[in-house]
């Protein structure tokens, strides 16, 4: 089958790869309706992240259940399914607690980026949609699997709460994600931190209110005065850098909150800082499956649009193209259909 | 009048001081029902925070207002008040968030180890009581002014729920009055690291269901066991050092909370492993103000008796030896009456 291989910085190639097989017995086996180019994935592209070896890359999906193992139960073959991009059982007692992607058996799904995926995991890890969507659905559907989750819980860790000022850092995908979670949360004043003509677009269709072009201590001044001094209520971090962490912090009010969901490459905290200006945060990989039934409604009700992260479709054997594309910023996010 | 002054390491001295004067029109001067000596007194005791010129000290009071300020307005002479040890205006955007610590015109009260005190900010810092107390509620009373309200914001900020299992680091005054804040709020099971006995025996009175002797990974190690693998839903650290911080966030199960309410020496934060772990933290000083008519609530009605942390009753003239106690941990915490 066709899938997509890592094979170092700059390096992504469309190639023939083994097709999937069941190994576990509590695997299934989809074929992929989408898949798309995630932000994490360009920590390798760049050579942020080491490629040791070439490796199947992508861990955004739906698709079609082909085939499932023994022991799974709550998906069948021919059932369109959306899942998250961390496997987990949904059983254990984090995953009760509605942190799935801190399972016991915790997995990354990877290799998404093909015409097959194995799912570990699958009862726990799969959700089946309502019923097979029309394509112009699919958009929507598959930022569930991982963009669209992790804005939602960026949102839901800073804290949004109806009638909060939220501000977003990074105008990414997730960034975007999390302004529209932002708003779906309740938010009434969102402020977004982007320089990029495209983003503040789908950021303002999304729901902010202001868009902030500085950056470091010049944004922070800014979105100070347009908080009358007070700072915002509830921040979301979508980047990971240490500047992007201080801005978080640096525009929270007291007693504040920060989500912060960018994987931190070089953050540096003060517990001195938090303590003087009681910001809460808290961080980490979306537990997207907790999230998923309801975001999955969310999208059947028709007036909720995430899919606007993609601004470049193509065919999955271009995927080098999408990697190329976002990674010199001409697209937000690539959507790709083998 | 007599006060008491710090002169240096382990060096308070019971003097005549001048008596309190209104400096602003929005000060009181009350008269000293009852004082006491905090853990974070000790800090300069013991020469970890500098002495850099004698000063009269003390933050915790409890008292009869004597004179008002010509803008004060809800408190009159006469009246039993308890207040902050931080003075707050309550009416700024952060004190209507219910972050009166972090008050635009914040300023710290002290020289409270005396007969009478200046209160700032009288009228956003102080509570009038609904009478004047008998003799033996004045304990339960006075720990509302910091060490309870301060128990009460770290089990808040750890996010104490209803069925909870809650951990509390450290069993000086502010983690006792953890332990009781996190019953009160509804914790199932109150796991304190302790090993003291005294303290202990409060501890358990005041809802502490488990206690654990060990310190640093050994005391992880065992929470861990109790809490079968999964770690505790809240913690509240009240200690303020690296170990205390590292045993706080090493219990937390994923998506826990840790609230820290010990003044941060040391402490160092990895992005990293709260990203792996989401653990949400929140710290600071707490906003005793907001709490305090609550709290004063609760002990009027009786079965509050957050007072219980005073194992050493002293008159004034002595808090030398109130110091000493402490410091050579013969006493939880000293209680002072002029």
């Amino acid at each position: 089958m066709r899938g997509t291989m890592i094979y170092g910085p700059g390096d992504v190639r469309s190639e023939t790869i083994p097709d999937p097989v069941i190994v576990d017995p509590t695997d299934a086996i989809i074929e992929t309706s989408a898949t798309c180019v995630c932000g994490s994935d360009l920590w390798y592209y760049r050579g942020d992240n080491e490629v040791d070896k070439p490796w199947a890359i992508g861990h955004e999906y739906v698709g079609i259940v082909r085939e499932v193992g023994s022991a799974v139960t709550t998906v069948k073959p021919g059932q369109f399914v959306i899942g998250s991009f961390f496997a987990s059982d949904n059983t254990c007692p984090h995953c009760l607690y509605g942190y799935q992607s801190g399972c016991e058996q915790a997995e990354p799904v990877t290799g998404c980026q093909s015409e097959a995926i194995r799912i570990p995991l699958a009862d726990g890890t799969l959700v089946a949609a309502p019923d097979t969507p029309a394509d112009d659905m699919l958009p929507d559907l598959l930022t569930l699997s991982d963009v669209m989750g992790t804005g939602w819980y960026a949102a839901r860790a800073a804290g949004v709460m109806p009638g909060h000022t939220a501000v977003v850092v990074g105008d990414g995908a997730v960034g975007l994600s999390a302004v529209l979670a932002a708003k779906e949360q309740g938010a009434d004043r969102i402020i977004v931190l982007s320089r990029h003509a495209d983003r503040q677009a789908v950021a303002t269709e999304f729901g902010a209110t202001d868009i902030v072009a500085e950056r470091g201590e010049e944004a922070v001044a800014r979105v100070r005065e347009l908080t009358g001094g007070i700072g915002a209520d509830s921040i979301a971090e979508c980047v990971g850098t240490d500047e992007a962490m201080r801005t978080a912090l640096g525009v929270a009010r007291q007693g504040g909150g920060v989500g912060f969901v960018g994987l931190p490459h070089g953050v540096k905290l003060s517990a001195g800082k938090l303590f003087n200006t009681h910001v809460r945060i808290q961080g980490g990989g979306a537990p997207v499956r907790d999230y998923l039934p309801d975001l999955i409604a969310r999208v059947y009700d028709g007036d909720f649009h995430p899919g606007k992260v993609f601004d470049l479709k193509l065919p999955l054997a271009d995927v080098a193209e999408g990697y190329r594309a976002m990674d010199e910023r001409r697209a937000i996010k690539a959507f790709l259909t083998p």
